[in-house]
């Protein structure tokens, strides 16, 4: 029951409609007891700024998750920022301080780590390839080496954006043997596809299916389809897959965290 | 539930917890199968202007009930006022139109009508006293005249705010018999208190008890305490008495019906 006492929270996107945020926060606070409510935000790119300012001023909000289109633009409008929102130069968290302060965050990467455990797979200790050098990807390589993995290689098509993130990560990390490569997962246990291919049907696999073995973990971000090609062809290779859905389920609960949905 | 399709709404103020219109409005929502939720949204004199401009740039929003203290400050904000709004210079409730404009009115008087005539009275014809000239007696008197009052005579002990509330509602009610008069309710049928006396139970009376006569009808807009020191003085003169929580129960339907929260 929302009253005068509820902690307020929002998801801005544009479109909004598709948004599932709402059901999943608002669950999580109900099943934790937690007098708090999340509400769907439609803004455009045009009027940002204008509702960010607002949402500095409102007291009782906690804080907002951020979606498409907005995750970069909203990364510069806050005042501080995680180290996986600044390396990537987007978030989808911010809180709200209590003097209006806005801290963001990208929690891509630790909700991909924290599903990976979730479902019983430590990555400490293992040899990661990661495919993709996009923003999602930006952020589980730092994730990746926060985790204690073993090492790491980035494969991407465009090396510069691997490169960067490459750069990047070893600020953090230094010791970390974290190398690009190609898409070639032989020798690695832990294969990544942060790619957007396997969105569609269509797409062309991101590796070599025929050089997976059974011993590797292959994982996706992609929820939609939940089994992609590559997943349906890593399961015939007798690997262990993960789905993409475990990055969003855990994420929700790092979000709700950060941005204050506590007792 | 809410989701990416609910239409949201809000209630302004500072304080905010002691807020009741996110209970009231959204049993309204859920009861008629509105998918819309309201939220309390704290802001204080400092940050309404940001709130206000964030607000104009929500495209799912539908509106927004305003209460103390922002009620006079956000009527100079909207860019149309409703007549009620435009007379007493204040609004409680805004609606955003699909183009962010915002347009406010004040809607005490018509509450305290649909109120009378939720409780079986109906004013047309009677010959009312209003005691006080606030904000909410200056949108009674406009909702008097619209509801086809015999006559209205405003007693309050600065004559020169009933007489700026009488100007007005001459604008809209040039036949009306308006008159300024004392606080003596012999040979009216209808007296309503909408001075603050009464709020707490050291208040004088806002008339003299002794003259009331059980032909009449004694009104109150005070919600806490029920019953007001003058309501149980009526009652103990024969006369029927009007509780002022009638008021605010009635305006929910008619401000959630303004913003747009309808199926």
């Amino acid at each position: 029951m929302i009253t005068g006492h509820t902690k307020i929270f929002a998801i801005i996107a544009d479109p909004i409609t598709q948004v599932r945020t709402p059901e999943v926060f608002n669950a999580y606070c109900a099943g934790r007891g937690i007098d708090g409510v999340l509400v769907p935000v439609h803004v455009g790119a045009e009027g940002l700024d204008a509702v960010i300012a607002g949402f500095r001023q409102m007291k009782n909000l906690g804080g907002f998750i951020v979606t498409v289109p907005h995750k970069t633009a909203v990364a510069s409008l806050c005042d501080e920022l995680g180290a996986a929102g600044e390396l990537v130069g987007a978030v989808n968290a911010v809180r709200r301080e209590n003097d209006g302060r806005l801290v963001g965050n990208m929690f891509d990467g630790v909700g991909f780590i924290a599903g990976l455990k979730s479902q019983g797979y430590d990555p400490a200790g293992k040899k990661a390839l990661l495919l993709g050098a996009g923003g999602a990807a930006g952020a589980i390589a730092l994730a990746l080496a926060e985790a204690n993995v073993a090492a790491l290689t980035i494969a991407n098509r465009t090396p510069d954006k691997a490169h960067n993130i490459k750069e990047r990560v070893l600020v953090h990390y230094p010791d970390l043997p974290l190398n690009l490569g190609p898409p070639d997962p032989q020798g690695f246990d832990l294969v990544i596809n942060a790619t957007s291919l396997g969105m569609k049907d269509s797409d062309p696999l991101p590796i070599d299916a025929r050089l997976l073995t059974p011993v590797m973990m292959v994982a996706e971000i992609i929820m939609k389809p939940e089994t992609t090609t590559l997943l349906a062809a890593a399961q015939k290779q007798g690997c262990s897959v993960h789905y993409g859905r475990h990055m969003l389920d855990e994420q929700i609960r790092l979000m709700a965290d950060f941005v204050g949905a506590r007792i």
